[in-house]
This record gives structure tokens, C-alpha cells and sequence, in this order.
């Protein structure tokens, strides 16, 4: 695929595949010649190669089907809400869309995603929030706290909804708290288990009909996880137990995607066979709402360099991209890696690469391999595609991105 | 002023002032009541009392005054950019505004502060960014950067501008990392001390005039570190000796408030006596550039409680705003205490009070007193009016808010 293999590279490229590797010495991203797609469009600019995407649901769905498992999947639109790529997955129709607030639900319809098969599980709802969701009577609700049960059953007596619970055991990026969604401590998330006879008590009061239990396991979890990923299913059946309209088991998002070299892929055909392993037999229909996923490596956050200048013992390459477009490195510790767009050189040093905001967290990564860069060279920002532009904020006024959905 | 005294009020009251104060049970921002407020413009709602922004102006004028110093001050934009603010700031002619972007530079024109009340220091400058500041040839400019000083100078010989230096040595937040500016490792901002010869030959060979030296030397600075403020102006006379055409010495910003009832507040008569220890008889005039200390507790984000509920053994309390709104409590560990802004009953209990966002770390406060609220109640979230509105984001398209700026 690439002219350079891990040995004969001057850097580490660890992320390397089919779609995203060097040809001649210059990066591609699908058919796009990065450094010259830059050169056109201006940067930083966010770049999606949306067919990867679709590859991706395709292999989920296989890997689903080899398990003989009855499934949905919902793209959950919080990692990344581009109307061209969500109206790009809601014709493919290989996904439904996962949202979390009203204002998520018209955006997805906006892109094109019938009512239907949009699934919506958020958190904190206010009046408000419950008067929108009253009035779609086709969409798929799951209600976390008793207080949403209480208000949605006085709108829609006699409503199909589901529940999300919380089994009270996460799974997730090792040690990670602030990513912690259930475990020792209580968490905001869903209802325990001690507090479902009440649940149930106020759906029977309005004759709610609970077909969907729903529970999120952790976020980002790899192979290692898998195990726990078994341990939380596992107790998900003290929920969904005795529910006699019971069709639907959503399992929440959370699958990761490598983000160092230390990581190693989720084997797809591994976590089916946990799931066939709990549901095989069983006539539930699995639902899953993957985010990163789906998208976080096929998208890339192209930014220029500024400057590269020797501060102290160290040496800087400055970016016209800050954290405020991709806040995932500096605030979750969850690298975007820089990568060069031309291989020209084989002179690899160790800079400190920062971006344009006037913050001290502002920094890309630290003490890293790059092939000496000149000042408006264009560097890629890989693993930019979940949790980046939807997060983006205008900070210093320095939020100004091009963005292009890539089709090959 | 308050019905309540630290003795007898349910809810501790540090936080309490002239006009940010119960009366009879309801909270008041000046001369408005905040319940009243929210119901009528809706929440979540940003609001600012102008007034005490111009009072701390007013304040810090008087110190340098009494300390017997010319002086400058320059509002930090970056902290709050609301044109509202930044239109009546420039109409009271008592401040003039800091940039860190050309984006900033641009709203801080549009908002009627003159070009020559304008200072900007950005950084990771490029030559787009280089060339927008060229046309600006009253713009007080400083350049963090060898490489933005030949830049400059190529395209304006002869021009009156500022260096931004590295004392290397940093003040701020005890302990958090994330809010270093200077010290021991090398960081992205300034010239530090061994290129400085460079630096003043490219000034040189541009007939650059280097008449400011700019330094940053912290972040969030009260009377505790004053003596390290101290520490790092006498670091930067290394920096403004030999320098003929020097007139002017930016201590940038970082002026602090409390965040907590353990913080005691600047005292700005401490902090002008360490400036005019270092400055009495020199003839440099003194900027200074505020943010968090105008700005920060001038503002407050109403939030509206979605439910109050019991998880395992923790009690929440939900809101409709979540910390995309305001990011520092998540990721800086700076809070934005939640407080009643009606004080109906004195049962206080101890709440974990969370937002509408669908991330765990979506969690204004962990066993916080309150008076038990109920759905519908108004929280003011103080120490909002930095940093909050600036960076705040779309996520999980909870992005929707109201503002306010209460002129009283």
C-alpha cells in the first residue's frame, strides 16, 4: 500500500491503512491528495472520507449477522452532526440516528432521517425538552430519570418508550474519570435498579409500554474491554427481566477506535460473539449506537504550519489550528496525531506542536517525530473525525474551518 | 445589605456583595431580581451587570494613580467578547481592548474601540494572520515570535511595535498544569531570554522600533502569589535594558478573582505598591490586561432545574444548561457555584447538581448545599462571565442560550 514500511519510515505509522496512507511521498485520504486538497480549500479545514463510514456500518452489520443476531444500529450523531455527512449516511440506509436532545432530533430529520428511525435517549430533560419530544409520536424514546416517565406518560398515555438503566458497572478508557458514565459512584446517567419498581410503577400508571431497555456501558472500549463489556450485559438482565413487552435491547455506543500505538483495534468479530454469547436465542432485537466509531478515523483536522523555532531546549512547530477544534487532546487526553502530509525529507526531530490560542494547554503533542516542516507546509491531524467539529468552540475568535465530506 | 448573615443563612455566602445579594429571600444582580429575569427572558441565560465592570475599572485606575504610575489598561476580549459588553466598555473610554486574533482585532473595531486603543499579542502567527495586522498601522502590535518579527518587518520597515518576552518564571492556579504560561518548561509564548540578541537584530535590519516589551506572567493571580509577580517583573528587566526607543511595559493579565470560599480577593493596593516598587521613577508607562478579573464575576448564567431525583445514595439535582456553556468547572477545576436565587425554605440538603449534556463530566457541583429545589426553580451559576460565553460550544446541540447586560 505504502512505499514505507514501519521499518524503513522515519516516523511510526502505526495508523496506516487502505484509505489513509503515503503514495510518493505525499499523504491520501481516500482518492485526496491531502496537502494539495489544503492547498485548494485553505485550512484548517475538517476533512471526512464518508464511504469509510459506510464500510464500517457494513462491517458491523456483517459481523452482527454472522453473531445471528436481530440488530439495529443508530449513528450517534453527538461525534459529529455535518449535515453533509449525516445526509449522507441517512441515504445509504444502512443506519438509523442516535440524538440526544430535541435540538439533535430536528437536525436529524433536517438530514433526512425518517422519525422513525431515530433514537433518542438524553439526559436532564426539562419541560421543554418533553413537550418537543410529545409531539413525535414515532420516535423511538428511551426516558432516564422517573421524573421524565412521570411528565412524558401525563403527555402520551398508552406510548411505546423504553427505559435507560444503569447496571451500575462501566467500562472505558482505563482510569479516564472524567469519561466514567456508570460504576461506584453514582452517576447522572439512567435508572438504578433499586428505583425500577417505581419506574415501572408510573409507567403502569399511564399505561406506558416499556419495549426497549437501553443502558450505556463505557466509552471508548477496545478488546481489552470486552470482558466488562459481558460483565454489564450480564447485569442488564435484572432489568429487562419481567418486562412482558420487552423487544428492544440498546446497548449504548462506546465502541473506540485506537487512538496511540499502544491500542489495538476492537476485533468486531469478538465483541458479536459476546453479544450472540448473551442474546443468541433470545427473540430481543440488539441495538447499538456507535459514534466514534463510525467516524473519529476518518476524519482529519488539516491545519498549516506558522512557525518552527527553538524555544528553551525545545523545539516548536506552531499550527493555524487550536484546541478549540478538536478539544479531545487537550481536555480528555486522547491525542489527535500529528502526521505530515509529504514524506519529503527523511530528517525526522522531535518538536512541540502547538496551536494558535492564547492558552498554555494549546498543544498538539509534545516531544513528537516529525520530518523537519517548513512554515506553510500542511500537517494532518488524524483520529479528528468524532468529538471535533462538534465540540468546536469560538474561542479568540479563532473557530474560522473549512470542512469537505470527501465521496471518492 | 442581606437578610442573611454568614450566622444564620442556610447556604454559605462568601460570594456575597453590594449588588450580588438576597433580598427578602430573592437574589439580586444590581437591580435585578434573577428569578424574575429568567422567567421572563428564558434560560439558560448569560447575564452581565455592566456597572461592575466600569467599578473595577474605575478601581484599578485609582491603584495605579495612588502608586503614582502611568498606566494603560486593556480589556482582554478574549475572555468575554459579547458585542453588548464590548460596545458600552468602548463608550465609557475607560479601557481600551486586547486581541489575541485578527478575528478579535476586527470585533473589537466593530464594537467602536479605536485602532489605537487596540493591543494585540496573538500567537502561532501566520502569514494570513501577518498580513491582516499589516494594514493596521496604529494597532499597538506585539510579536511573540522570531519568525512574526521578520514576518512583520518585510512588510512594514520602520514600524513602532512590541516583543513579547519569557521571564520564565510563571504564577497562577496552584498546581493545575493546564493554566501554565511560563516557568520551567519551555512554552510556546514569547521570546525568552537567549534569543533576545536575534530578536533585536531582526528588529534591526527591518528598522523595527521596539517600544513595548509584553509579558504574560500568569493566570488567575491573588494576593498569595503577589510576591511572585514580584519574582517575575524583576525577570523581565533583563529583557528592557538596552532597549533606547522603550516606552511602554505590558504585565498582560492574569488578574484573578475567588473561585471558592478559600480564595481572599486581590488586593489591588498590594498589587499596585509591587508595580510601583518596580516602576516608581522609571519612565515606562504600565498596561495591564485584564480578562477574569473585570469580567468573571460580573456575570452569571441563570439555569432552570429539570428535576430533583435520588440516584443510589446521591441526591441530583438537574439543569438546563450544561458545561459546553461554561467550560471551566469540567476541565479547569475553576467552579461556577450554584446558588438559589430564591431562598423559599431553609431545609438545605446536599445535592449533585449535573446539565443536559450526555457526558459524565457534565457536573456543575458534588455535594453542594442547597435549599430543595424543585423543577422549574431558577440556579444562578456565579462566575460565569468569563471564559463561559467566549468558549462555549454547540455540543449535543445544547448550545442554545440567552443574554443579557444589565446596565442597572
Amino acid at each position: 500500500m505504502s512505499e514505507f514500511t514501519s521499518n524503513d519510515s522515519p516516523i511510526n505509522l502505526w495508523w496506516q491503512r487502505d484509505d489513509l496512507t503515503f503514495r510518493n511521498g505525499r499523504l491520501f485520504l481516500g482518492k485526496s491528495d491531502l496537502a494539495e486538497l489544503a492547498e485548494k480549500v485553505g485550512s484548517p479545514a475538517y476533512v471526512i472520507r464518508a464511504p469509510r463510514v459506510v464500510e464500517k456500518l457494513k462491517d458491523l452489520h456483517s459481523a452482527f449477522e454472522q453473531a445471528g443476531l436481530d440488530h439495529r444500529i443508530y449513528y450517534a450523531i453527538k461525534a459529529n452532526r455535518s449535515p453533509r455527512l449525516l445526509t449522507y449516511l441517512a441515504s445509504q440506509r444502512l443506519c438509523g440516528a442516535d440524538v440526544c436532545s430535541p435540538g439533535e432530533l430536528l437536525h436529524a430529520l433536517s438530514c433526512g432521517f425518517p422519525e422513525k428511525d431515530i433514537s433518542f435517549t438524553g439526559t436532564s430533560l426539562g419541560a421543554r425538552d418533553i413537550a418537543t419530544l410529545a409531539k413525535f409520536d414515532r420516535l423511538r424514546i428511551n426516558l432516564d430519570s422517573l421524573s421524565a416517565l412521570e411528565q412524558l406518560g401525563q403527555l402520551c398515555p398508552g406510548r411505546e418508550i423504553g427505559i435507560r438503566v444503569n447496571p451500575d458497572i462501566g467500562i472505558g478508557y482505563t482510569g479516564n474519570e472524567m469519561l466514567q458514565y456508570s460504576g461506584l459512584e453514582a452517576t447522572k446517567f439512567g435508572i438504578y435498579l433499586d428505583r425500577l419498581p417505581e419506574a415501572l410503577e408510573i409507567a403502569d400508571k399511564y399505561d406506558l409500554k416499556i419495549v426497549r431497555v437501553h443502558f450505556h456501558a463505557g466509552c471508548g472500549y477496545l478488546d481489552r474491554e470486552l470482558d466488562q463489556l459481558a460483565d454489564v450485559i450480564a447485569a442488564s438482565r435484572a432489568f429487562t427481566e419481567g418486562l412482558p413487552d420487552l423487544r428492544e435491547l440498546n446497548i449504548g455506543g462506546g465502541l473506540g477506535v485506537p487512538h496511540t500505538q499502544d491500542d489495538a483495534p476492537l476485533n468486531l468479530d469478538r465483541w458479536a460473539e459476546v453479544l450472540a454469547n448473551a442474546f443468541r436465542g433470545s427473540d430481543l432485537n440488539i441495538a447499538v449506537e456507535p459514534g466514534d466509531y463510525l467516524i473519529k478515523d476518518a476524519g482529519i483536522l488539516l491545519a498549516s504550519v506558522t512557525y518552527v523555532e527553538q524555544r528553551k531546549d525545545v523545539e516548536f512547530v506552531g499550527l493555524n489550528a487550536g484546541f478549540n477544534l478538536a478539544m479531545e487532546p487537550a481536555f480528555y487526553g486522547l491525542p489527535c496525531e500529528p502526521v505530515p502530509t509529504l514524506l519529503s525529507t527523511k530528517e525526522v526531530r522531535h518538536y512541540t506542536i502547538v496551536g494558535n490560542v492564547n492558552e498554555a494547554l494549546d498543544k498538539w503533542a509534545v516531544n513528537h517525530p516529525l520530518p523537519k516542516p517548513q512554515a506553510g507546509e500542511v500537517i494532518a491531524l488524524i483520529n479528528a473525525g468524532g468529538y471535533a467539529s462538534s465540540m468546536r468552540s469560538d474561542h479568540c475568535l479563532r473557530g474560522e474551518v473549512q470542512e469537505v465530506l470527501l465521496l471518492d
